[in-house]
């Protein structure tokens, strides 16, 4: 299959339902399935709503998915800018290793600077070593010193209780 | 000074430039100052544009600025859902062990419940003991496995030159 049949399209409303089984095959990947709730027009509101929460794009090869990139804004206060944050990058293992990902991020990385963002980031499992040699190659730094907490469920509640 | 002279209010337009010094007393803290390029236009321009790309907080002592935090909404796939993302919290030293920085918490807590969001995430750094215990009491989970990749600079004009 020639090269010119991989095409990036911004994703529609009629892609909700492929979304989220690309989201449900990258859990799996990453070994996270049980914790996919998200519903078909779950994504369909966060997509497409009048003010959406994220956007996504999808990869095609042949006229047929291939993959998707789904991110949304985070800020910086250091750079006093926005960021294009990327929440999922997912290339079907029967696709990769033709150069699908490095096109997602390239176009990313395109429109973080059209954006005029600071910086174009994501998150990688440390145990996702062919992951991790691939952002390295690009140029990316691994923020070692940073850990994300979460709060959720009933911790959550009882904070907010406090308020 | 009893503990009802604090309070906590939305950030106004002439706010910027107090958030800007707090910001870096907050980068000084962290060992971060030489990162911090944000200029008072960038923060008001962020913060009170018509389409905003943070929020922000202030809190007050006897009407004067003690502390504040600034957020925005990241998104989680798997969950289909908005989530609440707090950039930064900083309380000033000498207003510290007054359980300001948990009163905080507590309002951004809320705040991710009222906006039916799925969770409430932040990020700190490895060597920030006082910090972690703090968040491990409140219930938050540290998610270890997980490092942020940052690509910024010339990689990432190089990459989106691919684009």
């Amino acid at each position: 299959m020639a090269q010119d049949d991989f095409r990036i399209r911004p994703a529609a409303p009629t892609d909700a339902a492929l979304i989220l089984s690309l989201i449900r095959e990258l859990a799996e990947y990453e070994k996270l399935a049980h914790e996919v709730t998200a519903t078909e027009a779950d994504i369909r509101t966060a997509l497409f709503a009048a003010r959406p929460s994220a956007e996504c794009l999808i990869a095609e090869a042949g006229g047929k998915p291939v993959g998707f990139a789904l991110y949304f804004h985070n800020f910086s206060t250091f750079l006093g800018r926005a960021g294009l944050y990327l929440e999922d990058l997912y290339v079907k293992p029967e696709q990769r290793g033709k150069g699908y990902g490095r096109r997602l991020l390239a176009h990313l990385a395109r429109l973080t600077l059209e954006r005029g963002c600071g910086r174009f980031e994501w998150a990688v499992l440390d145990w996702n070593e062919p992951a991790i040699r691939f952002y390295q190659g690009l140029g990316a730094k691994m923020m070692e010193s940073w850990k994300i907490n979460r709060l959720t469920g009933e911790p959550l509640r009882k904070l907010a209780a406090e308020a």
